[in-house]
């Protein structure tokens, strides 16, 4: 055939390369957590699952081949990598997270010389998912993703993360009350605030995707007093995307044209897509769109409705936008906010030039250094029709932080939330 | 508040931007297909759909704000870009596409500087749900993402493509035999050869992922006389990264360690992860795992056992690895192979220095100038062992190509497969 030949000679009696547990790298040491374990730590393949051995000072926890040591500084192409980013994920098993993990992984976010490690929230049902989750990741075989761990207690997966992903919630049942809902995911954010006040890096941020994702925000700041409020976010980044398509649209633009979309208030239907301060090739919406009626009425409806239209084609919600939202979310806050232009998050409102109320989490204009840090804009104009609305998703919030005031350790509960304000084809 | 505040004043009567229709594009001149017209082609954004006007000699075909129109010379930052690449997916509506297409639209795949239209083919089942996928294609911003459309029929969808991800395939019912299977799904890939022989760039790179993949590719090329054979590949990426994945495990290695990992032969459970060749580290294999008895047995299997195990621990089947494993395959071929080092690709056997029959798709080690073209690695070393397990998969695929004569024009197909072949975790 043409070809070099090895000649083939069957080695002798096979010699292991050494246990697995040897082979097997501490990733984390562990403290003891707060409360009683839950977690199964393994370093598992192909069904394969090995526990690892515990001892009362460190355990070691990993996945697969990311059990494997590595030395980013012996090699020519790594070394001049920044030092590995810890990112936590809970809801790690679901939609939105099979999309997001791999656009981690992949450098899209971060950058190509960022290295990571995924630490993968899931819960004791969702374990195996976490798993076959965790094998695809192997299988991608993605230069930066060095280390993936999977667990279910926060305690452990947040341990020293830079960042924290929090999609997980419970979804809404049959005829179940937003009230409700407010509690049994207020409960899921109480305690996942209080985890990564006990173990999270000191200067986490944390993005809360999770439904209903403000107050859901606020009651996880609440829960995490030593960590900065300022780094608590909850996403309305796919509002903003969708408005700025609208926009788009409407003008007879391609979308790159439109800037400056802020999404006021609540992730709700009192949420405020603002057109009064919103550019289109840099000239005011307004100036372009004559279409008043359609700005006031129609815009913010399509915008609204987007998730339950995407439903009734699609027969799912929208994972994959979502998860380009949450990129797009973080991204704003480790690059810097091109000049003059700004990006909507729902941040703590203590101290905002607006005159919102203080102590919810709002969404509102932001603009970063891309130190993964944010200011808040200040130069942004108002009217009394964009005020108003304002003013209503604020009332609202207010009303569910008071739903939720148990949780937050302002005393006790007292709910009075009129309308259903949940986003059509959001759980 | 401190905020420069506009005066709020409602506009006069409403003015319209002028009609959809007039700033809508025709971003595609179409021939007449030579088949009766089946697609339903749509300017549609929110529910609120238009069907195009058609005239006999073009027709209007985009989605959304992709109808907009754009100029890419126009701007500072767009007017180094390449060229618009035209890419069709089949199977547009499915998981794997989900993933895959939001890959594309990112440019991961093709460059930050490679503008690209997307034309999703999808069924009319599932033409609502290609609406959705596009909605979310909207509402992802993304800046190289010019021009989406939808669309039934491939004579419409192909129309100037430069790449086809043929993803699109029937699943196996119930107690269907692999022959069946063969006859089904060779049929679509027969009609799509034609599509792309008709009316594709000449020069249009195919990579058939629908199952039977070997064999579809090679009835998809046996359709497109007119399109170069050595453009059909038949993906196995998925299985080299699983091999290079459990290499390293084996090893105690991280995966970028792995190199020259060949898959040989069909995508089936004859196929043949190539331990010989594999390198780690620079090594042999061999030299560095000493236990053939493994190499020899559990290797292979938990290659191809892996897809099943996903679906047992996840219980979906593996989009997202496939999806990474389709940019994998596709960037191998538009960027330099790293010196020394090769990929699998399962292509048309014609000429190839390995003695392997002629004829047929089979997969092996291929390197690439990033060109979009490849060349056969020749230096490839090849023993007894190896070689008898080639020989199983091309004898397979030779009874395959048998059953899909009535597909291929080489007279009346005659089926014999003993054996069902396909991998677990496939359809």
């Amino acid at each position: 055939m043409g070809l070099s030949t090895a000649a083939y000679s069957p080695a002798g009696s096979p010699t292991p390369l050494g246990t697995a547990t040897a082979r097997r790298r501490s990733v984390h040491q562990f403290l003891r957590p707060r409360r009683p374990l839950l977690a199964t730590v393994r370093c598992s393949v192909d069904g394969a699952a090995a526990v690892a051995t515990e001892t009362p000072a460190s355990r070691k926890d990993c996945f697969g081949v990311f059990c494997n040591i590595y030395d980013l500084k012996a090699e020519d192409t790594t070394k001049s990598w920044k030092k590995l980013v810890n990112i936590a994920v809970s809801g790690a098993a679901g939609m939105i997270s099979n999309h997001l993990l791999f656009k981690l992984a992949s450098g899209e976010v971060f950058g190509q010389d960022q290295p990571i490690a995924l630490k993968l929230l899931g819960s004791e049902r969702s374990f195996q998912a976490l798993e076959g989750v965790a094998m695809e990741l192997e299988d991608s075989l993605y230069p930066l993703l060095r280390e993936v761990s999977i667990g279910i207690d926060p305690y452990e997966v947040f341990q020293d993360v830079d960042w924290a992903l929090l999609i997980g919630a419970k979804p809404r049942g049959p005829g179940m009350e937003r009230a409700a809902l407010l509690d049994i995911n207020g409960q899921i954010f109480a305690d996942q605030g209080k985890a990564l006040n006990a173990v999270a890096s000191r200067n986490v941020k944390v993005l809360v995707v999770g439904n209903p994702c403000n107050t859901n925000a606020l009651i996880c700041l609440k829960n995490a007093p030593n960590i900065p409020a300022k780094n608590f976010h909850a996403l309305t980044r796919l509002d903003e995307n969708r408005a700025k398509c609208q926009l788009a649209l409407k003008a007879g633009v391609f979308y790159d044209k439109v800037s400056n979309v802020t999404i006021w208030g609540n992730h709700s239907t009192t949420q405020v897509p603002d057109f009064l301060n919103a550019k289109i090739d840099g000239r005011l919406v307004k100036d372009v769109i004559k279409d008043t009626k359609w700005l006031e009425e129609e815009f913010t409806m399509t915008v609204q409705k987007r998730g339950g239209v995407l439903i009734q084609k699609w027969g799912r919600s929208s994972a994959a936008s979502t998860a380009v939202s949450i990129v797009d979310a973080i991204r704003s806050l480790v690059t810097p906010t091109p000049e003059g232009d700004w990006f909507s998050s729902g941040v703590y409102t203590t101290g905002n030039p607006y005159g919102i109320a203080e102590d919810i989490v709002f969404s509102m204009p932001c603009r970063s250094k891309g130190d993964g840090d944010y200011e808040l804009v200040s130069d942004v104009l108002m009217d009394d029709f964009l005020w108003e609305r304002i003013k209503k998703s604020e009332a609202e919030l207010l009303a569910e932080k008071k739903c939720v005031a148990h949780l937050t350790g302002e005393g006790n509960a007292f709910c009075d939330l009129p309308e259903d304000t949940m986003l059509p084809g959001e759980m």
